[in-house]
């Protein structure tokens, strides 16, 4: 019997179709599928390889030296742009504002055929770092509402080019699904004088069912209303609204615990697309009782379809514990 | 410079990216893609073509007789499941709602390698009539709260066979997404005394710049705040809340414009994956000021990555008037 199930912070409901599951291995990508550490460790014509740097495209680079660990540039083909100042229009019908923000991408590594699966935990901080420390320059920017970190891994999740990256886009607005969301964990702490986050977080620790890792500061888990297989949150124990308020040892711990998933992924699913993405609150929220920061990690393993696009819900052919119990056994 | 605007119903934000915008004609398929029309008429193996149906799984046919043209049946692998009773349940950290629902497929034609775009106006008002009928007949299971329809043509859409068919599905819930979507149409009401969908469509046959074409029902526009290239809304001129209260003659008229707009996209594009979804109100809402049903054609021309899935909002790298420009020119 299928079911319906709801995610507690955003209210969405997914349905777990039972007809259709999939037992996880067979979520394994084919022999066809080219993994990462296949590819040449330098390219030529890659734009993010040491030695074919646009310099004048660079933001700034960790160790501020010619032998960098992670770099920033302006993306070439910057969706928002840097210059120019936020004019809102309105006639009536049509609300528009003019294109400003940040587009930055990150080099995560100087080496082309690594991804964070298989770098160094201490590799890892240094791109969280890079975020960091991007995330606090963007933020003076007053004309900015809301930062989205993220990371697209392989051609499926929309990533153009091999090199790892990943990208900062600083927005004018903030998103209205994110104000749903805002929206949702307030009444729920309104509701029960508690962060929805956080409930979650305790329940997942004392089931363990759905568990996949844990550290010192993260909890990694497959979500009990998981829109697709393997949707995995890393959640930081302590509340807080925003990645910006992370301390340095939290820091070199979530490097440790993202490192611990993607291994996992990329072992038992033989390195399968996925989009990473930081969820914080808007910039100008800077604590409440009911925002809680965390890590999404999406494999890129089934379509959407006109159902999603028509009702917004997801049909998941994989039942969240069996993918929870399957990457807990993946030796990495 | 790039530019924000909002989508008026839904106050959703889409960036419109001037820096890697392309023109409506880099959109046309590349010759490698097989159109169509070069498929074979039959197929011995596919269960929707004639002499192959599955008779325990059909609902209805339209004629019923030997020679049909339009076919329902249950999905063989449904999302959800006919049986059942509706149970919700609730621990304070869980909700789920046993999945009981409707899962159908239509078969929109016999021929195998037709579509929308090739079939005649006639035979897709056949198809729309069967949506009607099987509308009304999901609509009498109390359970249902929700009936999407919708259509995935080619497999970047997310279609598995070829053959052109259609879904229906009956949801036990009202999606949150399309709770979202009536709280900003009713708030637009309150604010305003009018339909915002109203509102939209008239701004449109008065500006013109964004139309592609229009019928004596139905006007076809392509967004002011498309998500994506080419995103296209057909409305009904007459304020409805629900297709189920369409017109026989409205129904005729609808199937001429839908044939209109496709065979632009098909012609123009040579032939695109896209997905068509009727947004129609939840089927407990009979009447009211503020809901307002449509189609809408989502050609599958780009990709969610990251910044999608964690912000709601989406990246067009195309100019609606330009689009829609392109299609208006494509001789059908």
């Amino acid at each position: 019997m299928p079911e319906l199930r709801q995610n507690m912070a955003t209210k969405e409901w997914v349905i777990l179709a039972d007809e259709r599951a999939k037992r996880p291995d067979e979520y394994i990508e084919p022999q066809t599928h080219v993994s990462t550490e296949s590819q040449p460790p330098y390219e030529n014509h890659c734009p993010f390889c040491p030695g074919n740097e646009e310099i004048d495209l660079e933001i700034e680079r960790m160790p501020p030296s010619d032998v960098w660990l992670t770099r920033v540039v302006h993306n070439k083909f910057p969706a928002l742009s840097i210059e120019g100042k936020l004019k809102r229009t309105f006639d009536g019908v049509h609300r528009r504002i003019s294109g400003v923000g940040h587009h930055e991408i990150v080099v995560d590594h100087p080496q082309h055929n690594t991804t964070l699966a298989l770098m160094t935990p201490t590799e890892i901080k240094s791109m969280l770092e890079t975020f960091y420390s991007r995330g606090w320059g963007i933020r003076k920017d007053s004309r900015i509402e809301q930062i989205i970190y993220f990371k697209n891994h392989r051609e499926r999740a929309g990533a153009s080019l091999r090199h790892p990256h990943s990208q900062i886009i600083g927005l004018p607005v903030v998103p209205t699904d994110i104000r749903h969301r805002i929206e949702e964990a307030r009444r729920y702490f309104d509701d029960n004088g508690e962060c929805v986050f956080c409930v979650m977080m305790s329940d997942e620790l004392s089931k363990k069912e759905r568990l996949v890792a844990e550290s010192e500061h993260f909890v990694a888990f497959v979500l009990y209303a998981a829109p697709s297989p393997f949707h995995t949150w890393i959640i930081p124990r302590q509340h807080s609204v925003s990645f910006l308020y992370s301390q340095p040892d939290e820091m070199a711990d979530l490097a440790y615990l993202m490192r611990d998933v993607v291994r996992r992924l990329y072992i038992g699913l033989h390195d399968p697309a996925y989009n990473l993405i930081i969820r914080s609150a808007p910039v100008k929220e800077i604590s409440n009782d009911y925002l809680h920061w965390y890590v999404t990690i999406i494999p890129r393993l089934s379509r959407t379809a006109g159902f999603e696009l028509g009702s917004g819900m997801y049909i998941n052919p994989s039942l969240p514990e069996e993918s929870a119990a399957f990457l807990r056994q993946v030796e990495i």
